[in-house]
């Protein structure tokens, strides 16, 4: 390095209580130590937000291990190589690696993989459609699922990054039908009329029991649990015999101070013959090349609609995370730095 | 037949609310038709009473259709032929069919198995350990919840007809530690004493957790769930990464007169990537000759043990589903006639 990096960050300040607010992050100004041996410099241009990151924020125990008080966070991000030490990955390579949160970051190569740069698509779509999340939607639906064509399909938080791509995934490998709940009514309108969705409900018109029911009188065959609570209970009810449920995150309870309810009727899954499958993507990254062979594919004919809700700057990126628990995105948030 | 054949009977006189009671029963006695072409008449034997016959008493859907008021109940029953109009069912064999709930039946013989008499085993045993019940038990450990050697597993209601055999049959696969609960201190030490649980606790003495929480402190592979509620909400707890909970049935639950409250740790099974399956035996008798074939080696030399509370006489088949719902069987409830 020929002059001391700077890099700006985000710290967590305080273990939020609830939904995060402003002040639980902090913003520092940090000068990176000299890049080591075998080591590279990025400088990131992608930064992203996923819910799973509410859990790290608390001191339990989550999925991952928390996030330390005063230290910067971390999280998926898409940067371009200004230094190298490696042998492997030189000045100029844009990589995905795990060091988000931040401006610059010193990186193990063998935290980071080299993506190439897309003709017709930005670097983002490593974060979202090309990334973990479309891996998760795939991943979630096909394997956990084992969703199968003629099959109804219900996904809640549909307009989310992993939703939009269940719901579009499910209409390309042939489903009868296709269900989403949303939390607004442009998300709604955006389900059916860009995504393809067969019908899409507002959550908080009326309950997800009832609407789900005149949406599919004759039941459901796959649900795509992004939610939990109230629409996990619905989903149960409205099982078809020998229904699978995905259950992938439960972003309504993630800021839950007291204990969520239960699905009351889970007792049903006896007589259904009902499977409830909880799954991380992380364990299922032997379906990544296939995923990301019939993704591209998709991508490249126009066949998947995938959308972005960008923020600029690293002083955005709680806010970025705060909307994102509140639904304020549509698609994939990211920040762009 | 030579005369009108009389049979006793137990009819539903009353949908119960809550625990039945004795006067939603009826005992009547009805006068049997004239043996039609192809049927065999049945002097059974040898009655059962199952926990899934509460959910059949109601109007509402359960796993199979209600009950109907004023006519007689149907459930499994082992009897003798009397008189036979069928070329494959002759006068004197004994049959296995679900027209229970009575002393004698008119069969049609495609819904009768023939069964052998057994050298050192009641006939009751096709109602219990070589029948549905040690189905549901084989089929719901090995497949359902894909049971492996080395694992740790527990079982609800493991005095009863199924928990007890759950157990047994994981012990002799392999398994590294059993567990079962139970609701009286005599069950808890004839689990340990007599059917080689390596631990058993009463579930009332402390919570289910913290008692689940002592006898495995590393978790547990597998939950068999036959109680529901506190049952499956402290094992969604003790569960370890990748664990597999076979629901089987929700006695707590069966009297509910109000909605019961769901686990509300089941986000738990996202991080942890659990899954949580219903079943009904019904779908699984194509492992019917396995099952047989290896539970009748175990019984022959002597492996595996089965219990029985036997109440006698038809009148008593109320109070022995009664005492069944309020947990007064060790083994399996059986009505002798």
């Amino acid at each position: 390095m020929t002059s001391p990096q700077i890099s700006k960050e985000i710290q967590l300040a305080a273990r939020p209580i609830g939904m995060p607010k402003p002040n639980d992050f902090r913003l520092e100004t940090v000068t990176l130590p000299a890049l080591g041996a075998g080591q590279i410099l990025v400088r990131n241009l992608f930064l992203t937000v996923d819910p799973y990151m509410r859990g790290r924020m608390n001191d339990s125990k989550s999925y991952t291990a928390s996030f330390a008080l005063n230290e910067t966070m971390t999280g998926g991000a898409v940067g371009e190589v200004l230094e190298s030490n490696s042998d492997s990955v030189h000045v100029g390579d844009f990589v995905l690696h795990d060091l988000g949160w931040r401006s610059h970051a010193i990186v193990d190569p063998a935290r980071a993989k080299v993506v190439p740069a897309l003709p017709s698509l930005p670097l983002s779509v490593y974060l979202g459609v090309l990334g973990m999340p479309g891996m998760t939607a795939y991943a979630g639906l096909l394997r956990i699922a084992e969703f199968k064509a003629g099959e109804t399909v219900f996904v809640s938080g549909a307009a989310g990054a992993v939703g939009a791509l269940v719901g579009q995934i499910a209409k390309l490998r042939g489903a009868r039908q296709v269900i989403g709940s949303a939390g607004t009514a442009e998300k709604v309108q955006h389900l059916e009329q860009k995504l393809g969705f067969d019908t899409a409900f507002n959550y908080k018109d009326e309950s997800v029991a009832a609407q789900l029911g005149k949406a599919a009188p004759d039941g459901i065959d796959v649900y795509f649990d992004n939610v939990g609570g109230e629409h996990l209970e619905a989903a149960i009810g409205a099982m078809k015999p020998f229904g699978r449920l995905a259950l992938c995150g439960a972003i309504s309870q993630y800021n839950n101070t007291s204990a969520p309810i239960g699905p009351r009727n889970l007792a049903l899954a006896i007589g259904k013959q009902l499977t409830l499958r909880g799954f991380l993507v992380g364990s299922h990254y032997d379906l990544f090349d296939e995923f990301a062979q019939e993704m591209t594919g998709w991508l490249e004919s126009g066949k998947i609609h995938f959308d972005e809700t960008v923020l600029e700057g690293i002083e955005q990126t709680p806010d970025a995370l705060i909307g994102l628990l509140e639904g304020r995105n549509t698609g994939k948030m990211i920040i762009k730095l």
